[in-house]
């Protein structure tokens, strides 16, 4: 396939994969947790102080048990999803502390909009995946919020959901509560019902909570992303490819803890690395060179047949504005197109990841709808040529007026919810509205038509007596 | 290179090609214009009435004498663009008979406004190719506008530029005006120095206009986009496989006839075929159904071994919103990566074609400077990923302070002209400003800036000339 994108060639990912190699046997990964020192060194590492030291073999044979392929289970087993190869998912932003409204008005979030949130996943055509953390609610304890963000979004939303990694015992709680969920722990143990998001610290570490929260999620069968998220000239190499290097060999570490902790979890190889902006030195995700890490780390986790992940609808705007529009459809289009597999941050994120939008997350989320609609393939069969049809209609005739038409005019195309196709006359008696504008009427009207999923009340009660009790303890 | 988007097999695209050969074989194009039918006769087609046959011979014939590979040269010769392969240009938009402002107040275009956008694109870092009718003006003579616009054109911009296809004379004048530019006729017969856009009108259908000017063009060696847009559902099959059937017999069909007229004038195989919305009727230029076809259609351009046009930036929002940023990104995005060459409405379109919007280009220039970006290839050397810094930097070291990092930040990234990485403080001092607000001041300092490029004033007194003779002619 022609593409203008760089196409690594194989020597070119052996170069990475070898320098990558070179870093992690002479410089080393740090790991700040006590458990995942030994587990290296039982697997024969060297070790020095919390320096663990990789050979290429350690890699490869945590790569040969890693899947290049698994099912994500939802309570509605019609909305499992599937990771890998082919298959992708859109998940909504992760981590915001505020929400931005369409005034360009900044609050901190609270609970109510994290469940509003689920409840806009739950009602979603798009985002097939519900996220962790997609804000971080103020007017919650931080030690226990883990516990109801759980909650929320087993109780609220019916889809598969990421899990909380905000340490161990924050694993521990997701784990003991998704085993409720499944009617028993045993249930989950040879059943993936998660995904949590595990980061590196760039450069080269991990950090305690990051590290345990790892291993808890691996010995009981849940999905790990291992994501470096390397800010190019401040966490890592000013260059791309130095950056590729550097999250290579971070990546490649985690995943062999992993798969020393339990061979075949399934993991992901995660990156949205991007570059720095020169004149205010902070991170930006609008970066073109966002684009270009994630359709270079796609071809990197394929070279290592491993699934992939990357962020989606990212921007540095701080209001639904075209800005936000060119920088969130280039990312996501560029991830999907790319064949990352697990897209973060298909839906609402503003400013670098400060803010979600409620207005940005449904413009987001009809934009996955339109990606996917680009990916439809033609059926290029006689029967959908149909060239009788086109000499019968001939020169100069009309194909409105055709049964042909009439017959499929409602199913062929993309029908939008939100992109508007008004001609001036409509916009205007309609109040010049702009699409986030508008994407606040349907707000409204999404988390008024919400309904709750039905669940067994012996597990509902269950779940909610662990968090009460959790909280008090 | 792995793709999500649909990619045609070899028997696919013989599937579409063979079934446009029985539309030319079977059906036939009707050309509207005399010399048109007298140039197929003479070279052996049958020709009934207006309706012209093409035999598959007769196409694989025009077909090895186009070239894959063009020059259109600028009277900057710095600023000569090349066509086809891989080799592209963006281009304004073409053909709004209104502008649109900031707060969404709609107005005729004015020849105040034309000459505006030639001074933005003159200005541009990345519109490489003036445009033709960017809008049309309203306040002058319909009759005599094209020599407005091949004057400001020429005048105004030193950058290669699009030819007048309004009709027959139309074109001569601007062969004619470009003969002056060049100092004399002869020296650009053997040198493209503008390219026509040349439209059907589907199905299958050359209107007298555009035929004419096909022939006047490649008779002077100017290159030619033959492009179809048709509308699935309204002037084409409902089908995107019909579509591509269709535009296929028509745009071969025009190819051929340039062909006859002189082998070997450059020629460009152009759509923008997009769906109806079965709401309203009307074309979407939103629509996903626009990026598939560009996709496609750039496929089979290589099929043929020619070089491709299609829309950019292309959006039905009315203002320059999200919506107008998301659509315009994803179809300037597809255009991009897909290997189209001619990359036609790269700025400023809005509301389905109705309007062009100042602001809207200055967004759409951007992202088209992110897109290049994007395509930029990274050097993968033993340089340029130094191993060797990295080691050195560490585990948990940094990089904002190491002297590569110092030397290559302001050359590394791509700098935003207009997007925006301010922090909330920052943008909230600043007054908020949406996006399209803060292009509304680039736009007046872009323009405040802009200097006439120079010209012999004999050929400028020529041109002027020229145009005021034709008028009171």
């Amino acid at each position: 396939m022609y593409d203008r994108m760089q196409e690594l060639s194989g020597r070119d990912m052996e170069k990475i994969h070898n320098a990558a190699m070179d870093l992690l046997k002479n410089t080393g990964v740090s790991f700040n947790d006590q458990e995942a020192l030994e587990i290296f060194k039982k697997n024969g590492h060297k070790v020095d102080g919390n320096t663990v030291f990789f050979k290429e073999p350690d890699i490869v044979k945590a790569l040969k048990t890693a899947p290049r392929h698994f099912t994500v289970h939802a309570r509605d087993p019609e909305k499992n999803v599937k990771i890998g190869e082919d298959d992708f998912v859109f998940l909504p932003g992760y981590g915001a502390p505020f929400v931005m409204d369409v005034k360009g008005g900044q609050r901190q979030a609270t609970m109510e909009d994290y469940d509003n949130f689920c409840k806009l996943i739950q009602t979603s055509s798009y985002i097939n995946m519900n996220g962790w953390m997609m804000v971080e609610p103020s007017d919650m304890p931080h030690d226990t919020v883990h516990l109801d963000l759980n909650l929320s979004n087993m109780l609220l939303c019916d889809k598969p959901f990421m899990g909380s990694p905000v340490s161990r015992q924050g694993t521990l709680d997701g784990i003991e509560m998704a085993g409720i969920l499944w009617g028993g722990k045993d249930n989950i143990m040879d059943k993936t019902v998660s995904v949590s998001l595990i980061n590196s610290l760039s450069p080269l570490q991990f950090s305690d909570e990051m590290a345990s929260a790892l291993i808890e999620l691996a010995r009981h069968n849940q999905a790990c992303v291992v994501a470096s998220l390397i800010m190019a000239g401040g966490s890592g190499p000013v260059t791309l490819d130095g950056v590729l290097v550097l999250q290579n060999a971070e990546i490649l570490a985690g995943i062999t803890l992993a798969q020393l902790v339990r061979p075949g979890v399934p993991v992901v190889y995660g990156s949205t690395s991007s570059a720095m902006d020169m004149k205010t030195g902070a991170l930006s995700i609008g970066a073109p060179e966002l684009s270009k890490n994630i359709h270079l780390t796609a071809q990197m986790a394929r070279f290592y047949n491993l699934p992939s992940r990357s962020g989606g609808s990212l921007t540095d705007a701080l209001c639904a504005d075209a800005q936000a529009g060119v920088e969130s459809a280039l990312a996501l289009s560029t991830a999907a197109r790319s064949g990352i597999n697990f897209i973060l941050h298909a839906g609402g994120i503003l400013g670098s990841y400060i803010a979600m939008s409620f207005e940005k997350f449904l413009i987001d989320e009809e934009a996955c709808g339109m990606v996917l609609n680009m990916f439809k393939p033609l059926a290029l069969t006689d029967e959908s040529i149909d060239i009788d049809m086109i000499k019968e209609v001939g020169i100069g005739g009309q194909y409105l007026t055709h049964p042909k038409t009439f017959r499929l005019c409602r199913t062929e195309f993309f029908m939008p919810s939100l992109m508007s196709r008004k001609n001036p006359d409509a916009w205007t008696r309609d109040g010049k509205k702009r699409i986030d504008q508008a994407a606040q009427d349907k707000v409204a009207q999404r988390l008024a038509a919400y309904e709750k999923p039905d669940i067994d009340p012996e597990i509902e009660k269950q779940l909610t007596q662990y968090v009460e009790k959790r909280k008090n303890a």
